[in-house]
């Protein structure tokens, strides 16, 4: 094809015509030309009408222009179906079936060369800039990136603001005219940069005014900075906003480069949205040779305990002049509000062991916590020095002898170069006692000061504490790291990240029900997300008496998002005394798998809700879970996925008066007889939600 | 004394009167008081005149200013005489003698509180900021300090431009009036930012138009930018600059926190400029437990033939798009001009054993050499992936069978950040290969990006290796660091620095004699210097048909450079054919010691002359070192320093003819008997210099 190719631009010199492709199932067609400006153009049609219009492609460097003057120098097309097996995830197998066309752009005057490779699936589309030698140069410093995304029509868009520090917000459901007005209504961050003008961030979801949806993200994010978008309501138009360091430079390149990928998930059927492999797909293999370490799990926390307040710290002392490496704190007064104490430590290690939980985390084990002056100082925790009352060597005798992990909790207040500095002894002390996964948190704003929390800089950081954490064996759960984009494929030591409101705004403002509605079709098409579902008491006075809003959600809704928010590492986030005061309800979350070999989505409507089915990577049975925004519903729930065969179902629902606001804890546990085929009419309660555990019998 | 001030306080109220200590000889008077503006204000006299006319003191934060409204609210003095052993140095114990002045100021709206500490010695005065915990806030943001130098005429001055990456400039001698000229001749480092305005480094030397001699620079920078001064010609005045990061703040500190000491070594004897230990008794003591395995020591470099051109190259191949850690070394095509490789290390390794040289340097032994694209990309070098062609099994095991120390080189291309990532690696690497010294390097500007060489959080780097390197008990050479304050007492594994326009420079335009005749004034007050003397080729042509300079040198000065350029890691800085043309110059560097226990300055004058007589650390041999500028002269040599008794002096020294520009390799080597109390009267030729080796008989 190439030679064909290199012929045909000897005959027709600059006028090589447009080239096109269709995906294999023939439902996308994908047009690339060069405009009048040479600058290369692509557009995407879905089912014979246009989803995106002519849009430029393009990248601006100090050094050359990459947005014009280019004509097409020749093209190359494939076809490609293959499958690969993750070491975790909603699948066994994942199959990765596209036609590839690669357009090579050249230009001169002064001589470039760029290359753009479209990947075109049956549910969308990703390309990527791949950037080789340049003439002249191995070295290009990025500043802009031009490409655009140019819709239809004035569609609904589910966003959040765009931001270079943070992606914890509510998600708006809006349209292109009414986004200015929506953004309004955001607070900033006080140690976050929120993007300039009208920017909203990816993963974004947009629902065409004819019906489809399309997920609009990256895949592959690896040493180029993290993608904003721009957006014009007046030509319903979008384009790259790269986050740029603080002095004003997204990326500093070495040819040859691969930009991230651009990614569009599209169809007219939202539950298409939610099983899409393609960011997976356009990430690179497994780079980790032995994964037999790789573990997923569930864990519970010495964390929501401090995190909701009433006077418990992460301090071991109130001594704020303290200084980690520098105090000895064996002679500050402890505070005595200071959860992460052996006791306390033993006590969620006995609840863990006696209900199969695999590990606990423990948060403010560490020096480090007597301020937070993240930003204000260059140096804050120290990794590998207990505070006095967390008896390390004890504690790792004890979660040994009853089979459970203990989790290591780096909070790096948002220092990922002191983080850098101590990371090796960090995994090594871990290693040493016995840690084998991470909670990794940048709160706060980042050292070095140049950069943002999805700068270039910190995507590189972010990937090195990954592979360094895969040398020791150490997998990972990274919040505040800029949002996933399928790199778990790559690196799945990489079980989840935060990177999006999670279950912690519970406490801190709330989550409305729909909120959960909408993560799945947006933040989660780039990984799991370490949610923490499993709270049973949601009313926040409960645990702080200054507090009294309560959670978005019912008891049995929380069951249901172990299946609806999947993670290799979920978390049982309530308090073990919590759990005993529900004993029914908590076996769902001691039964629940947290490895799945199949998914099917039943039912779903972004925003609205979502059912979901899942068959345990482990054994036969299957779970499904079901939710709904703060609107009771009707979840139809199709078994024909069943193979043939008589099953039980054990059902956790909302009793008839459950309600998120009034009656959260009102469920019923039932169990019934169900066969292939069956469908079943489950109602959910406002806010509410159900699990479904299906054995064979 | 405390309790005096106290009551005298509740009496006068706001009134306190102005304070003064004297040094204990009585030479320096120091005042100190609070202007009109409540701006505390200090002067100093030596021998009944003023030195420095009043001047103020302050530091400007975000948060608040601590330069006004402030009353002496009490005051405390001390005098101190205690004396202290060096793990190495000029000395073998040094005095430290001084009388302290401790002044606390108060201010109210807000409140603030600032102490200033005062030490007085006879060889000048040491003072700092001491700032305690402020009324709300423990953290503060340090913009500017004002602290003044006002000097009394239009005085001469020995400086460099003030610049915030780089101190490799030749000396201005100027006076206040001439400076604005003399910086201009200055021309700037691609990668380096010079400061604004009229802005010189310090160590500067100033010799009054009384014929007073000042060194003004400060002791123990740690945790705060270095300073540069501002130069006001009108008005004889400097003020501090601090370096600040490029986002515009100098520091952020937490209290409480104590400033590095801003220091004036002054005399009207050019002498005792060079004797003092005034910046070393300002740091703080050894923090190192056990501090045997720090050994100075002489070394030679696999180096300087890469240095001088010639074709040769640090680099093993020349594809420039080799990445290390993604491609593959073993496959590159060597490009055959790559020193660093088993069989030339070998003949380094030989010569080393043979003529009892301790150390061996090695650079370019390592990935990451291929280009040089430091700033442009995030990761460049790695430390623990010898090249192909360095055997470093074989070359660990032969060095040892030798005896010889392999010396590890770190260019870090200035990427400090990736440079913390691989710390521990690059250490436990050196450590699993009997490495025990490292010479560390930052060429090129700074990442992190937020960053200049010497930022605030670059000083702290330096540290952090420091102390990261003394947990591997590594020596360290640090080269392109923040200039050094005499922090090598507190870490006396820190052995060595450039922080200068080193011997290097005889190869990229040439040093002239009055070079090393004004360093030892200025950037040796600091610490050691990483000179690289011992040159004995100095025609540039012999390494590289190019280049037609030559040294600034005779042959007899380069061994001069052992007494007037100590430093406990001292190179033999030339190739081993070239010493072995030499043989009998060559054997003074194989005697000279790289450790003292005594040292006597017997003549000086800056950017002229100086003549030094050392007393070995390990015996009771003497050795003398003078040099001279670019005009012949005779060195007086008083050597009534030696005790009773008869001696023999083996003198290296100039030729008649020599000239350090037509006949440089013109030396003589002649043994006398010689006693105390003689004078010798020693010739030197333009540029030339001699060296005496005293041995008692």
């Amino acid at each position: 094809m190439k030679n064909i190719m290199s012929l045909l631009l000897l005959a027709t010199a600059m006028e090589m015509a447009a080239v096109s492709i269709t995906s294999p199932n023939g439902a996308f067609l994908l047009n690339v030309d060069v405009n009048a400006e040479g600058t290369p153009v692509y557009s995407l049609d879905y089912k014979g009408k246009p989803v995106i219009k002519s849009s430029r492609l393009g990248i601006v460097t100090k050094e050359t222009d990459f947005t014009k003057g280019f004509h097409i120098a020749g093209t190359d097309t494939a076809t490609v179906d293959r499958s690969w097996e993750p070491v975790w995830g909603e699948y066994s197998t994942v199959r990765d079936h596209f036609r590839e066309l690669t357009v090579d752009l050249k230009a001169e005057h002064p001589e470039r060369a760029l290359t753009v490779r479209f990947r075109l699936f049956d549910d969308g589309l990703g390309f990527r800039y791949e950037m080789p030698v340049q003439n002249g140069s191995n070295y290009l410093t990025v500043t802009d990136e031009i490409t655009e995304f140019n819709y239809t029509d004035n569609h609904k868009l589910y966003a959040i603001p765009g931001d270079y520090d943070t992606d914890e917000y509510l998600w708006s459901e809006t349209t292109f005219s009414g986004l200015e007005d929506a953004l309004k209504n955001y607070h900033r961050h006080s140690e976050a940069q929120r993007a300039e003008g009208l920017t909203v961030q990816t993963p974004l979801l947009i629902k065409t005014t004819d019906g489809v949806y399309i997920n609009a993200h990256e895949a592959a994010l690896d040493g180029y900075p993290a993608m904003l978008l721009d957006v014009d309501p007046a030509t319903y138009s979008m384009k790259s906003h790269l986050v740029p360091d603080r002095l004003g430079v997204s990326a500093y390149l070495q040819m040859p480069f691969n930009t991230p990928w651009r990614t569009l998930i599209a169809s007219d059927d939202a539950r298409d949205i939610l099983s899409s492999q393609l960011v997976l797909n356009l990430n690179e293999p497994c780079k980790i040779e032995d994964t037999s370490w790789i573990k997923p799990m569930k864990f519970m926390g010495v964390w929501w305990e401090m995190f909701t307040g009433n006077q418990k710290t992460w301090a071991y002392s109130d001594d704020h002049l303290a200084k980690p490496g520098v105090t000895d704190y064996s002679k500050l007064t402890p505070n005595g509000r200071h959860p992460a104490n052996t006791e306390n430590v033993k006590r969620y290690i006995d609840f863990a062991a006696a209900n199969g939980i695999d590990g606990v985390l423990v948060e403010g084990w560490n020096e480090g916590w007597e301020d937070w002056a993240s930003y204000r100082k260059n140096r804050q925790f120290l990794f590998d020095k207990p505070y006095p009352d967390f008896d390390l060597p004890a504690l790792r005798d004890y979660a040994k002898e009853k089979g459970v992990k203990l989790i290591m909790h780096h909070e790096t207040a948002a220092n990922a170069a002191d983080y850098e500095l101590q990371l090796d002894r960090a995994f090594q002390f871990m290693k040493d006692n016995n840690y084998d996964a991470v909670k990794t948190g940048y709160v706060g704003a980042i050292i070095p000061r140049s950069e943002h929390h999805t700068s270039q800089w910190m995507v590189d950081h972010a990937r090195h504490v990954i592979e360094r954490a895969a040398d020791y064996q150490i997998m990972v759960d990274s919040h505040e790291a800029p949002r996933p984009t399928g790199l778990c494929r790559t690196y799945p030591n990489w079980l989840a990240q935060e990177s999006a409101r999670g279950g912690e705004f519970e406490s801190m403002g709330g989550n409305p029900p729909s909120h959960t509605c909408i993560l799945p079709f947006t933040r989660l098409k780039g990984g799991p997300m370490d949610y923490t579902p499993g709270l049973f008491e949601t009313r926040m006075s409960y645990y702080n008496e200054g507090k009294d809003s309560q959670a978005g959600t019912t008891l049995a809704r929380q069951l249901a998002l172990y299946m609806t928010m999947p993670s290799p590492m979920q978390m049982a986030c309530d308090l073990p005394e919590n759990y005993e005061r529900f004993p029914d309800a908590f076996q769902f979350i001691k039964d629940v798998p947290v490895d799945w070999s199949d998914s099917r989505y039943l039912e779903a409507e972004p925003n609205r809700y979502i059912t979901v089915a899942r068959r345990d990577k482990h054994s036969d049975d299957w779970y499904v879970g079901a939710i709904t925004d703060e609107n009771a519903r009707v979840a139809e729930i199709d078994l024909s996925f069943l193979p043939d065969g008589k099953y039980e179902a054990k059902i956790y629902e909302d009793a008839p008066d459950a309600h998120w606001k009034d009656n959260p804890q009102a469920y019923r546990i039932r169990t019934v007889k169900v066969k292939p085929g069956q469908k079943l009419r489950q109602p959910l309660a406002p806010g509410g939600g159900a699990a479904i555990q299906i054995r064979k019998l």
